[in-house]
């Protein structure tokens, strides 16, 4: 790679999308430009109340062109003809109904206002009773456990729920789905022109991890299986696909129309999409047999390791294992927590009843007063919160608390269970609390650590990144001296877009794999934190106590 | 009776003595009169860090002075001479080093500032090690267990471990200690006149309660058990008593100066004082056969049987069972909660971190304005939150608490024993919370009657007084539905001051026992809560649960 070349990173997340314009040989982020979704923002198609989460296609392709023009105009003249490649990550499971041309019903008239034919974001739980029949059709249909390879639970999150769920509710729908696609296969195929859904090159990360696909049963689960879940699945077997692509494969390249819309030449190509989490575990310097966390309200752990050696073993208790999902070559393997820093946004919230309830309606204060003073408090809580249990030593408040407050996502998924503060006295105050909180995610993490090695792989390094291991200090600490191992933080701020970036330089071939992308790319790490040998035994102790009381919960959930 | 005749009760409490000016015919109270401790409330003598609590008995006898002779100024011309005895309770164990005449040393010349001259309070923990040493030599040293009938558990609390710290910790009052009397034996002794240690009543309540005092094996534990427990209580023990009497015994008249001194007759009776609760659930109403819950901060839980059926019975893992020590003839016996309302105010206090630190600390406000908001939202918090929790249907938020936050007093002490709160999950906010907290205490409360109930003694009524009882009908409809019993609410404010006037009427012989006397003068039941069989139900279950997280808790603070 002797001249210029310059990549693109797209990184659809829930609320925004993100393009980062890379150079290809340095990794270096030239720009960086994000777009709120519009209709989303404006609360529409959704309903909390039901947990009903939909997006409409016209807010991701108003921002796709909106960054990327954005991103080049920024990046200033000169860069837009070196652009090789765009990559695209996005959240996921995030499917849509689409036509046969591959086009998203709510872009078709009639059905512009019709939430099931949008997209059905990630945290839509409106399948449930679905996930439920899923998972009981597939321990007792007789045939293959088809969700054996994604943790052996299916959620209500996922590809097949959300499709039974819309077919079953939406008689339109019903009548006017030919197939559907997932978010991150939809971009690519919108910008390389697909005109035909049976063209849409199906990314590996989305169909093994969310769709039940696997090679070993050939593909997607048996139409046997699926008439028998439901006979409205009946046909769309062979009206998804069969085939899967890993991200370093390009997808095509860029339609006229698209060139033109983004302002790139035709020959940028294509890469196949993957979700966020995976894309940012290269983006964010993973290696195999490393466990890279991406830490935020919730946490997403992935760890790779050779096909050839562990290609044919299961791993009891994670999310999901995927041959390519994260790297070709490499089996992908994810777990993780259902919440992280959503419990200290929880301990937070309920602290925060006072200062909403009564000094927010005090007669002492005019109502501008009012609002400036609870948003002041809700911003240093966590904060002043941090501070104050830094100073508390380990072991010495008593306090053991279990990090299920939103159900348990690893090791061995059960959303039943629930959350504990256990070893409470008189002189428990806010601080000590929350830094039993902070541990209780540390040892949750611990879980899915241990789960791994007891499983057979070894894990020789950990990586951290996404928000709480850029802002927090303090946890990061205790994670360190929990987990007993250094933990490396990745230096880049965007890390999902990053690695993006990677793949589409590998698709682009500007490098033979995405790890020799990721070799020259890499933003490496901005620190490291080291365990404490002392804290570590200590954390031993009340690790056990964690467990205990784990167990304990296990067997009331149960009982 | 034909003529008039009053009676007062003098109530000692932690902050202050008050005195109930009561028609011995009706129980009408005539006055009220409130004395706080002047050397007290400046915080003399106390060190709260290392929890040493003494009061100097000027603080007593100022109060008792001033209280009675308000009362009698407050109720007018006629009554004084119409007065016939007096009664006194107090809190315990509470006890006092005094020379060979009765007189505590800090009224001793060189005494006056030395705070192990004074009253060691009840809640003084300074002995804590001496308590523990008095527990392992009533198991090991191969005699008569002595602890036996006071729950098996000796605390620190208590008579001998308070006069064993004060005796290794200070030389002076070892010299000059000849014996030691409880507070209120102390007071009685002091209107009566008495010269002599000898000469003083000893009340059965705090001898048989705190100081191991048993008819079974004599009186006081043996000089063998003592000295070698320390030799520093060689021959204390003829020093002491070994008589006991209870209350509705005259421990004499008032001696002509305190008759002067109060504007009183010298031929007042004045009888044998007893511990605030005991007296209180008299006051109250207690009966025979009936829980008697005197509920505030913490709880004292009284039942009384006939002696001739239950004397020889001994209650496993109640704190006391004493001949007497509530009703002459009954077998008094006390359990109780560490923690009740206690429960409620560490939960606010965890609350109130954001505005204290926060909003306290915020350049929005002026200082006047943050003490007044501080002020307001510390008053209006449990009242908001009991509003709240009310709207919480039970059994919904899924939460269960365990209520040790303060140890377990019974059944069963065990003093390590800590709080605990399961089953939350995102949207467990302040209000789901506090409900469990409540529903908490209200199932300590029920395996305290559970346990008499399982040890043979049946359980006839509740009756329960007190400032909760008073104040939160909220916690006493989830009381009655938890216990499903109905549970009687006391109406007079001052149970424990009336109780003492019903002794003094039985000591001035104005009835033929203590029984008549509550008959006439009991101010009677303000109203009954009766359990609502649904909830009922639904409380069983949760108790089953509430039941089973103890059991954990027990088994993990014992590994």
């Amino acid at each position: 790679m002797s001249e210029d070349a310059y990549v693109i990173g797209l990184d659809y997340g829930t609320d925004s999308v993100r393009s980062v314009l890379v150079n290809a040989m340095t990794g270096e982020e030239l720009t960086n430009v994000v777009f709120e979704y519009p209709r989303w923002k404006a609360g529409k198609y959704c309903d909390p109340a039901v947990n009903r989460f939909r997006q409409h296609p016209l807010d991701y392709m108003e921002g796709l062109e909106y960054t990327v023009r954005e991103s080049i105009r920024q990046a200033g003249t000169g860069i837009a003809e070196k652009i090789r490649a765009i990559a695209v990550d996005t959240t996921g499971s995030t499917p849509v109904a689409v036509d046969s041309a591959g086009i998203p019903l709510a872009l078709n008239k009639g059905f512009e206002e019709n939430p099931n034919a949008m997209f059905v974001l990630w945290k839509d739980h409106t399948a449930v009773q679905e996930a439920g029949e899923i998972n009981q059709h597939a321990r007792s249909w007789g045939g293959i456990d088809y969700t054996q390879y994604e943790g052996g639970i299916y959620s209500s999150e996922w590809f097949w729920a959300k499709i039974l769920h819309v077919l079953r509710e939406d008689k339109d729908i019903r009548q006017a789905a030919y197939s559907w696609v997932e978010h991150c296969d939809w971009i690519p195929a919108l910008l390389t022109g697909v005109r035909d859904v049976h063209d849409i090159k199906r990314g590996r990360c989305a169909a093994g991890h969310k769709a039940m696909w696997h090679e070993s049963w050939g593909g997607l689960p048996s139409e046997e299986f699926l008439v028998k879940l439901d006979p409205l699945l009946a046909g769309l077997r062979d009206r998804l696909f069969s085939e899967t692509y890993t991200s370093d494969v390009s997808a095509g390249q860029l339609s006229p129309e698209w060139a033109s819309r983004l302002g790139l030449k035709p020959e940028v190509a294509v890469s196949v999409g993957a979700f966020d989490a995976h894309m940012g575990a290269v983006g964010g310097g993973s290696k195999p047999f490393y466990l890279t966390k991406i830490v935020g309200t919730s946490t997403c752990d992935v760890v790779t390791a050779p096909m050839d050696k562990f290609g044919n073993k299961f791993i009891q208790g994670i999310c999901g294992q995927v041959d390519g999902s994260v790297v070709p070559g490499m089996l992908g393997m994810e777990a993780g927590q259902s919440a992280f820093g959503d419990i200290y946004a929880w301990f937070k919230q309920v602290l925060m009843y006072p200062v909403e309830r009564i000094v927010g309606s005090s007669d002492l204060l005019s109502s501008d007063i009012k609002t400036r003073l609870i948003d002041e408090t809700a911003g240093r809580l966590i904060p002043e919160l941090t501070r104050a249990a830094e100073q508390v030593p380990i072991d010495e408040s008593g306090i053991v608390a279990v990090d299920w407050m939103n159900g348990r996502r690893t090791p061995d998924a059960n959303q039943m269970l629930k959350g504990a503060v256990t070893g409470l006295n008189l002189g428990s105050d806010a601080p000590k609390i929350f830094r039993a909180l902070v541990e209780a995610t540390a040892f949750g993490a611990r879980k899915i650590m241990d789960r791994f090695i007891d499983e057979g792989v070894p894990i020789e390094g950990v990586i951290a990144l996404g928000g709480i291991p850029k802002k927090s200090p303090f946890v990061m600490q205790v994670l360190a001296d929990v987990l007993n191992r250094p933990i490396l933080v990745t230096r880049s701020e965007q890390a999902c877009a990053l690695g993006a970036a990677m793949f589409a330089a590998a698709a682009a071939k500007l490098y033979p794999d995405v790890d020799a992308a990721q070799a020259a790319m890499s933003s490496g790490f901005e620190h490291e934190y080291h365990p404490d040998p002392g804290n570590a035994k200590k954390y031993q102790r009340l690790y056990e106590k964690y467990s205990r009381l784990g167990e304990f919960i296990e067997k009331e959930t149960s009982s």
